[in-house]
Formats: structure tokens, sequence, C-alpha cells
């Protein structure tokens, strides 16, 4: 129904779909828990560096998991230069720009952590939004296998230092040049790809990826004539013939009760393959190192369907998964899965440059820690409101602006009531809904006489519930007549024992 | 010149023009002083709010100064669902939307602080940049001046508590309902208005805008036939009557000795303007406010000629002035200028609620006063490197990784030299780069008798410069054999003495 009158169109007050408001309390827990993240960082040497939000769509490149559209999955814009601009998708892809337009000047490795909002132009869903936070580590500028080693330890540390118990977290380790190696076994490698297996392989690499969900018969159906879902959306399989898909199915199980001997069983795997060979090595010597480092053998396994989506990894892909089961948004019991991940990425910056420049990070899924780390711990803090002080007559502004500069100047949070000071009852309501601890009442009566009212907010709401004595009640009492000049030793007296009544 | 077998295109690595990186130590500088105007903000009782970067078009609305172009100013983009979607220009329009669409469950009246990045598509210039920090507070649902004067002292104690001596700024107050009274008098306000005559006011308000800059003589060309500036370019003026003219000098000549004596000035100025005597009461009031809270006289002062660019302030308008002389980064002698303001923007929220709801805030120049405080004080801190594990022997990573661990376990940032590890020599001056502070050197030889090399590299640099006797050569000495047992214990004393050298 549309009234006649309006003529002026209002804007509505919405946030653009798949964008959210973070309140105080879900913005302090994050910064709380960057600030450990980057401790640990800091601690091994890493240097903090931050890009822009904007970056030109070349510097970017597409290397999300959707391949269907080009360009798809990316918020991007004309420039009035008539350049494609675009905000990040990630924080690797600003780095591989920065680092070549820089590289001269930094150090060699280079080892750099960044924290910040990225955007996906991606359908929007339970608990994912299109803009989410990321916290990166990567090294740059070294093959060795000991620099991802050094980010999987890291990585543990700080799961360790967020306090996620050891029972809760395994960081899961792959190399992509074994999975060359077994696509290598069935023809799907080499010198000799064209577009047709260059889109197979992309079609098997997915369905690896999805070995945790759909299961070994799932992960086949994929491989071959493809697999329709519950709800009846068919996806098209790569179609391999039984053969070849047994070589896939046969090295995703790989898993043999030791370590060294999943080794043995992938080289196996591989066959004569170099580049599976190569893998196999690389991915011994990271765990190795793990475990020289400090890392317990129950924290890190070999796990050959991690593939992780992002299509410039080149060799180590790893997850960190926490092991715990949880509930989802919708209610259904499940692990509760990876919350970070990353990997080596050797050709990202050779796009610029011209010449390999190997490279290697983590990437930490900061909303997803964060929804652990509170079900861990189960209760977040709730920060204490304001003393209020409130306004009894209008014509005495400059007597209670004197007050609250005077709790402030004494480091009392504190503000004046600035609503319509009609009724009392009115400002003490909002005095609660501001979780305020006190209220300061003082009118011209009081003034007279050098006196003011603390109302203790807190203990009034509390006090049916945990005062028990008729002396309790007395010694307690919810509103106290104290002297102005004792002002800031009577809140402070107040605001302790507020402290002690939570 | 072009070579003939470059085929492929490589993407540039550079920033989008008007963009830029920062640094870990402008980071860290910036993450500082935000910390700093944050605990005031908080101990003043403003909540903390974290909007999206993005926002609809719609919601911002277009309240930027250049009003030439239609949308110009902002990045913007079509959304798949043909949804107008941009990156926010400030912190009030994404406010002005949440409390709009929150304003049911929100505390009235409700204070907000916000900090992050905003983004303007304007031509970038000297130290001006398409993204760049604000830090905001704002108070929603009250017209009372006392909210105006209060963000006006929390600002002054921002400035104080930040280490900028009183004596180096100044917030200039002034009230858009007051330049209102005087366009009235010379027929550019009310309800008569057309295009013509809003077009008119946007040019005067711009002029006076420019009276620092321009002097008076440059501001009277602009409200009359024009003015062409040292380049020879043209600015076209608002054609105004010289008695309409002398009427808006007069006003901007209306400074008196006392504030007192300017109001009563500034009353004539407007004469029997409604609008023109209420600016000036709601001047007065929150003058006399904020010298009720300690504010010193000095500190504060009326200033006939600050207007405020963006257009949603409907009364109050403030800024704060750091008063010192400094060079631009041309080289040019200048006061410092303004680094915050802000004012009253009555009608902002009323776009989507359709009923009045009145706020005011305040938008500090995070860049501006990151560059005011380093002039201040002059140095700003480098923070130490990493101590670096030298690796002799690729054979035995293991036993260094070993190390850096037990370095980390025990609090001391340190990393592993991750590079080609053929040259020594490479390897320290990969330290030096860092900034490292010590480099450890183990070979097979020192395993086996169980020791470790220590070199205090600041020391090593240092020693030319600081040591006068031999006596303190051998008792200061650059490189140490220690055992392994003692690295922990020796590292932090050598740490402890770099500290002191420094």
């Amino acid at each position: 129904m549309k009234t006649k009158r309006t003529k002026t169109h209002r804007p509505k007050a919405i946030n653009p779909k798949g964008f959210k408001d973070y309140s105080e309390v879900e913005a302090n827990e994050r910064s709380k828990m960057l600030k450990l993240v980057c401790e640990i960082y800091f601690a091994y040497g890493f240097e903090f560096l931050e890009t822009p939000a904007v970056e030109t769509v070349e510097a970017l490149g597409s290397f999300l998991p959707d391949k269907d559209r080009p360009n798809a999955g990316v918020f991007s814009w004309l420039d009035e230069d008539q350049t494609w601009l675009a905000l990040r998708y990630d924080l690797t892809a600003p780095l591989a720009r920065f680092y070549a337009q820089n590289r001269n000047r930094l150090a060699a490795p280079y080892r750099r952590y960044a924290m910040g909002p990225v955007w996906r132009n991606e359908k929007p869903g339970l608990g994912r939004y299109k803009q989410f936070y990321q916290c990166d580590a990567d090294t740059v500028g070294t093959s060795s296998p000991a620099a991802d080693a050094e980010i999987c330890m890291m990585l543990s540390d700080i799961l360790d230092h967020l306090g996620i118990s050891s029972n809760n977290f395994q960081i899961k380790l792959n190399n992509r040049k074994i999975l060359d190696g077994v696509l290598e076994q069935i023809g799907l490698y080499g010198e000799q790809n064209d577009g047709v297996t260059t889109d197979k392989k992309g079609i098997v690499l997915r369905a690896i990826d999805k070995l945790d969900r759909l299961g070994l018969s799932g992960v086949t159906q994929l491989l071959g004539q493809g697999r329709e879902d519950e709800s009846g959306d068919f996806a098209p399989g790569a179609e391999l013939s039984q053969m070849q898909v047994s070589v896939i199915t046969d090295f995703l199980s790989s898993l043999e009760s030791t370590a060294a001997k999943t080794f043995t069983k992938q080289r196996e795997s591989v066959g004569g393959s170099q580049v599976g060979m190569e893998g196999i090595n690389e991915l011994e010597n990271i765990y190795e190192l793990c475990l020289a480092g400090g890392i317990s053998e129950s924290k890190i396994a070999v796990d050959p369907a991690i593939v992780r989506g992002l299509g410039y990894y080149t060799g180590t892909v790893f997850e960190a998964d926490l092991t715990f089961q949880n509930y989802d948004e919708a209610g259904r019991k499940r692990q509760f899965g990876s919350v970070a991940g990353g990997g080596r990425y050797d050709d990202l910056i050779k796009r610029f440059t011209g010449q390999a420049i190997p490279a290697t990070g983590v990437s930490l899924g900061v909303d997803r820690l964060l929804a652990a780390i509170s079900e861990i711990n189960e209760k977040s803090i709730i920060s204490d409101g304001p003393v209020v002080v409130t306004v009894m007559d209008k014509s005495l502004m400059s007597y209670y602006q004197q007050i609250v500069q005077e709790l402030r100047n004494n480091n009392i949070r504190s503000e004046m009531f600035l609503g319509n000071p009609k009724e009392l009852g009115k400002q003490l309501k909002y005095a609660d809904q501001r979780k305020s601890p006190i209220a300061i009442i003082v009118g011209s009566d009081e003034i007279g006489k050098g006196l003011v009212q603390l109302k203790n907010l807190h203990l009034g709401a509390e006090l049916s519930k945990t005062i028990k004595s008729n002396e309790e009640w007395k010694s307690r009492p919810s509103q106290l007549e104290i002297k102005r000049h004792d002002l800031i030793t009577e809140v402070r007296k107040m605001l302790d024992g507020a402290q002690v009544q939570n």
C-alpha cells in the first residue's frame, strides 16, 4: 500500500546483502585474538605490512576456486583512467604485487605478516559474509622446506597460544606435487596438457578436496560420470576410466599406521613420477623438521586429500583442523573443521617478474577461529558501562559537566545524560541499558548542602538475588548520600564493591 | 625497445594510482595513536562500532564537497542484483544508516566511536591518498548543545593525551546557522530559495572556507566576479552585489577581544534573523560549557570563517587546528592547520527515517595527526629485529630448528636463516638488514663440543663509535663462545647490553 503524499524517496537503512556490522563485543574479541596471533608472528621474526584494500585487477590475477565465471568472486570497477580496480580477495595476491614491486630493497628471504578485511563477491551463507577477516604470514624468496615447516610450527604455536588444547587440533599436510605425480600416472600431468586435460585436472582436484564431506564413494562418482546430490542437482564428473579412478582412490587410501609407512606407500602410488617423488621428499622433510621443532606426532598428520581451493599453490599445502564436534548455525552436529590453511606458491610472483621467486604462507580464517574460541571458552567478556551523571536541573549543566570531567580526569569512565532530562526514571532506565554501574544524582538542594547522591545500579539489580539478611541490606544500601568533595573516593569504593558483586 | 620473444603479458607490480602501502613502523605508530584516542572515547562513555567498508550508494548519499560531478568522489559499482554499491567515503554516513536501522534497540542518546579506512575517488596530491584513516566519535539522538560541548572537550583531551601541548593547538568553533543568518540578510536563505540561490550559497560557503588561505581580499573576489589564481586558473565568483559582499566581509571581521564581545557583534551581523540568533545562542552555550568543563580560554576560540566542507552539517561546526609552523612536503613553511573537525548534522538520519534525529560528531584526520605527532616528537621508535640463527651446515637444520624454538619459547624473537646458506657473510649481511641484534653461529665442530657462537651485531656496528679504552674492548667483545646449555641466559645478557648501547 502506498501513501499518496510521500513524494520524496527514502533510502533504505540496510546493509548491502552479505555485509554485516560488528558490535563492540565482537570487534573487541577479534582484536584481542589478532593481537595474540601477531605476537607469535612477530616472535618468529615476521614483519608487519599493510597494503591497501584496492588493487588493480591485473595485479590480483584470478585464482579463486570458482573458474566458471571469469573475474567472478571479486568486487571490481572501471576507474576513471580506464584501469580495472578491485577489492582484494585475499592477502596473498597483494603480497605478491608488493614483493615484486619492492624486491630490490627487501631482505631475502622476506617474512611478512598482515591482517585485515578481504572481500569476495560470492553467495553469502550461514556465517559466511562478503567481507571477512584474514590474518596471514608468508615467507618469500626461499624454496627451503624449512620455511614451510616453520609456518606449520608457527600455526601450531598460535593455536596453543589461543588456548586450543593440543588434542583439539591437528595440522594436516600434503603436497600438490604428489597429486601431480598421481595424475601423471593416469596421463593428466605434463607438457602434453591441453585445455581438456586442464579442465579434467581441475574437476579431479576439486573432487579430492571433497573427500571429507562426500566420502570415497562420492569422490569416485565425481571422478567418473558425475554425482547427484540430495537436492537433485547433478555435478558432472571428470569421466575418468575405471582404471584411472582406482589409481586415485588407491592414493587417497594411502594412509598407514606411521608416517614413514605412508611415505613408502605413496612412493609406490606415484610410480616413477619425478614430480611425485619430489613432492614426497619435500613432505617427508617438512614432517621431520616439524617433529624436530617440537610438534608432537599427534598434532601433525599427512593427509593425501588436502588440496586447498586456491589456484596458485604449487607444492606443500596444509590446513589446521579443529577436531572437536560442535553444532553449525543450522543446528547440525559436525566436526568444527578447518580454521587455517596455506601452502607454497612458487609461481605467483613470477607473474610479475618473469623469474621464479618461491614463496610459502598461511592464512587464518579469523571469523571461524573466533567462533571456535568462543565455543571453547563459552563466555565472552561483557565490559562495564560508564558512570552516568543524571541531569536534575537544566540550569545546572555546567555543574554536572564539572562532575563528569572530574571523574574522567580520575580515569573513571563516565558520561552526562544528554537526552531529554524530564524524568529521572527515564534517565535511570537509560543507565541500565548502558550497563552503567553507578548513577550520580544532584539537585539544587544537594548543591546547596555540598552533597551528592550515588545510586549503585548493579547492586540495585542484584539485591533481591544476593542479599539475605536485613543487616546486609543496611550495610550495602543501593543509594548513598556523600559529600561532594568525597566524590572520587566514594565512586571508586562503590565500583570496587560492584566488581566484587559480579 | 621491445624484445621479440616476450609473448606473455606481465601484469605491472604497482599500486593503483593514489593508493599506498604502509610499512611496519607507520602501521605501528598509527595503531599506537588510535589506541590512545580510543581510550579517551571510551572514557567518555562512547561505544565501539565497526561497519563494513561497503554500503549501498543510496544509503551513503552524496555529501562530499565536490558538487560538480554527481556521485563523484566515491568508488562505486553495480552489483549483480542491480544495486549500486560503494566504498564508504567517511564514517558518519554509515553511522546514520546503522542508527536508522537499529534505533529501536539502541540506548538514546547513543554514543559510538569508530575507526578505519575510508576511500575517496579524488585527485591524489602530496600526502593525500585515495585510502586514508579516520577515527570518529558521534552522539546521536540529542539536540543538546552539551553534546557538542562534550565532543569539543573530548577533542581537547585527545590532543593533550597525544602529547600536543596546549599552546600548540586551538579548537575553533562556529555555527552554520549563524552563516545562514548572515545569508538571510542578503536574501540567500529561506523558503524562497531556488536552484540558483542554492548554487550561490554553495559558492559563498566555499569562499568563506578559504579565508585562511586566500585572505579577505581573495574571499571578496570569490564573492564577487571571481578570482584568478597564481597558475592562471579562473574560479567563477558568486556575483554578489557590493552591498551583499560587505555584509559577509563585515561578519568575517566580527572577531573581538573577548568571546562575549564577539557574540554581541555577531548578533548585530545577523540583524533580526531567527536562525542566526539561534546559532549564536547555541555557540555561546557550547562555549560556556567548554569553559565549565575545564578547557582554558586560550584553547578554544570562536571563528566565523569555519564552514567545514561536508554538505550535511546543520548547526555547530568546529575544527582543531595545530598552531605551530612546519614545512609541507614541497618545502614551504606553513601553519600545520586542521587535524580534526566535525559538527552537528541533524538531518542526515532523517533521510532514512522521515523523522528528525539530531546528531553531532567529530572526525580525526589520522594521517595528518600522525604527521603532526612525528614532527613534535621528532624520532620514531625503530623496533629491534629478531635474533638470526645462521645455517652453517644444511644437514644440521633440525639442530638449528631446535635452537630457534628454544629462543621463541623463552620469548626471544628469533628466526632461522632460510635463504641459500652458502656464505656466512651473506647471512650476516641479511641479519644486518633485518636490524638483528644477535647472530648465532654453530657448525658441526661446535656441536661436538657443546658450544655456540654469539655475534653481537649492534655492538659490532657501534664499537668504533662508542668504545674508548682497550679494557672496554676486551670486556665487550662482539663475538662470544658460550656453552649450548647457557644459550638463553647468554642471549638475554647480550640483548640487555645491546639495549644499554642504544
